[in-house]
């Protein structure tokens, strides 16, 4: 499936407007970055760029979308011919995939002419605003659940593709599992999942709900508890699947209270080696909260795949250097006052004082790494190739690792709930 | 591409548990439906039927998912074997596309076998969550606009698959186009889009920017003024296009201000035809602020596509009755206290008072329609077979018409952008 026209017509028009004259073929750099973290954010983690390199590898205008173009009239017979030969052939540098970020990191560079890169926009924006979006998230939770394993299950709150991407974006923040399959399937994540409250309703008692269950998965396996009564649920639970009960699931009420409660009735029961995990609509504040309760798991849905109040990482692609007539690089920028943007190619880095993070460090057009710095960009695309290493599985798994060494590389401060800055300044050179 | 695998692990457990000893194929009703209205929100619109509808179709487990669910031992060898001849074979009934809905209206009504029904929860979810979510955004920022005309741009700020399902939700909430192409194809929706800042910067100066956009796309254009001054570029763009210049946009600075200026800049120029578009950041608060500029249309972006702070519906979906062991129709519902269901299949009405909606009255078991009632279940598919007229480009096309009799029905309290309890009560019945 063609991912060309996930496309804003307006750059169809660009291109159109520049192939005539020439101007478009002009060599570009364009930028990916934000211009600030959401209020209280002190970090952000980059998702999104395997399944971005995924999708540039189908963007491609076909047949069915050349023909459509032209009968709608979105663009003249000559910017259709050469859409028809459209591979990207430029270079793309970028944030490894995991990598933290910061107002004005430059996650993405792209570098080819104007026409083949403006083409990209919509597409690498989708892709990094709402993976970035989760994965910023995820990784707060990730910390405020500290060390306690964290469960993705927000495939029933956003968009059906969107939730595979979540799925993965939570992941790569280090979530342990998702309850989606396409994301197992697609990338190689744990899958888990056991009932829903239908399926207690379904049989004539919860009884016989939990036999059910428990005869067609083990005595392993995670009973909802919270149907009818809780106490009387794990009074039943544990009779029905024995002392080995993997796991009760607690998904309504004041979780604090109720947790205690359930972890006193298991022991007493015999059933000191079963867990509980709790999924009534968390987000790092209600985990964060949690971190005294005898919770073992999270289950998190709603909040981690809309961003927690921030369902989109406010990037932006901006055009921020192009040769001109005469072949000679010339730097540009917006200039509006709350949208400038600093023109020139940046090579950024992170500085590092005894292997703590300290700032994060924009060279424009320059490419000096002091040794007490860690450069940040790495080559994804190199003349219209694709370094597979960073799609699919395996580029899951990288960013994964990544993601744990950029996360453990960052001041305590970056970890707080509370309102602050960004953990390090962000400064130009 | 298969549907099947959008979906949570505990649906396919569930069916497997219940599959072992049968009690999977009790009949049984399912609905979705919201618990309440985010705050402030007296409305929300339905979107997302036809898409769900177009992926019911695609539900179907291939051998390629047969095969990684065996694999990775998801669910035993008689549930492979269940799931391979799956075809929905139920009846679904649902709110008209572009129906409003109020706190517990039963959006959707899912009647099968449990083990039928339950599959279809995390893909519909995903679907009306998202979708509802964009167009009771939208519905909002269109009665804000008071009748000036909105596109939608947002595809850069959601998932690149959701952003042409929220196209698709805000065209039906009543925006009249999209920037997003793969809507326009897929649904026939009208595209629009012009030049970014990018165009503007690549050229030596604003002037040669405007001239070659102007010679590519003729004068009726639109032209994006602030790049650098607003004021010198409005003049540049009618000296370029001559006064019959098609419109100016402006993206960033105080924009009641900024708008007047260029209003009297345009017509002191003798371009008293050319209108001004509108694009920084809007939402419905800053779009009901503009009524007094004379702005002539806006174009919305991020706000849209994420719900404007609310990006899902809370849609939830409820085994609500069941067949017993000896057919007898058993109502059910969760007890917890602020999760409850209210058992028993659902039939709602919207009565009115001359003409105007005045309760959204939901009964229980029991089918009466009065004179002043409108009754609000559509059947959408019937024994396995979906009405087409609900999908595709068709569906959109109904939808958007349905929605102006729905919003046209309301009382006008609906409209307060203030805070407020939903426009109408609901009342089980």
């Amino acid at each position: 499936m063609t991912s060309a026209l996930l496309t804003d017509r307006y750059e169809l028009t660009m291109l159109e407007a520049g192939l005539r004259d020439g101007t478009a073929l002009r060599d570009s750099v364009f930028e990916v970055f934000t211009r600030r973290l959401p209020p209280g954010r002190r970090y952000g983690i980059v998702a999104g760029t395997g399944r971005f390199l995924d999708e540039l590898r189908r963007f491609r205008f076909g047949e069915q979308e050349l023909e459509w173009l032209a009968s709608e009239r979105v663009v003249d017979s000559a910017t259709i011919d050469w859409l028809a030969d459209y591979r990207f052939s430029g270079d793309i540098w970028g944030y490894r995939e995991g990598e933290a970020f910061f107002p004005n990191s430059p996650i993405l560079v792209v570098e080819s002419s104007f026409a083949e890169a403006v083409l990209l926009e919509t597409l690498a924006l989708s892709v990094f605003n709402y993976d970035s979006a989760v994965a910023s998230a995820a990784a707060r939770m990730v910390s405020a659940a500290d060390g306690r394993p964290l469960a993705e299950m927000g495939s029933r709150r956003t968009g059906e593709r969107s939730a595979v991407a979540a799925a993965r974006a939570a992941y790569i923040a280090g979530f342990g599992a998702t309850s989606n399959l396409e994301a197992g399937r697609s990338y190689g994540i744990p899958t888990m999942g056991t009932a829903a409250h239908a399926f207690t309703l379904l049989y004539d008692s919860e009884e016989a709900a939990f036999r059910a269950q428990v005869d067609a998965l083990g005595s392993g396996t995670t009973l909802l508890v919270d149907t009818y009564d809780i106490e009387k649920a794990v009074e039943t639970a544990v009779m029905v699947a024995g002392p080995e009960l993997g796991c009760v699931r607690i998904d309504s009420g004041d979780l604090p209270q109720l947790v205690a409660a359930v972890r006193a009735q298991l022991d007493s029961l015999g059933a000191t080696g079963t867990k509980i995990t709790v999924t009534n609509d968390l987000d790092e504040f209600t985990i964060a909260a949690l971190r005294a309760a005898p919770v073992d798991s999270y289950g998190v849905g709603t909040s981690v795949v809309t961003g927690s109040g921030h369902p989109a990482a406010s990037m932006v692609f901006k055009l921020v250097a192009h040769k001109n007539a005469d072949g000679a690089w010339v730097s540009v920028g917006k200039k509006s006052a709350e949208k400038a943007t600093v023109g020139g190619r940046k090579f950024p880095v992170r500085s590092r004082r005894a292997g703590v993070a300290a700032e994060e460090i924009i060279r424009v057009d320059d490419q000096t790494v002091r040794a007490s710095e860690r450069t940040l960009l790495v080559p994804l695309v190199t003349g219209g190739e694709i370094d597979d290493r960073y799609t699919g599985t395996s580029g899951v798994a990288l960013a994964r690792e990544h993601r744990e060494a950029a996360i453990g590389e960052l001041p305590a401060s970056a970890f707080s709930l509370g309102r602050g800055e960004a953990a390090i300044p962000t400064r130009f050179e």
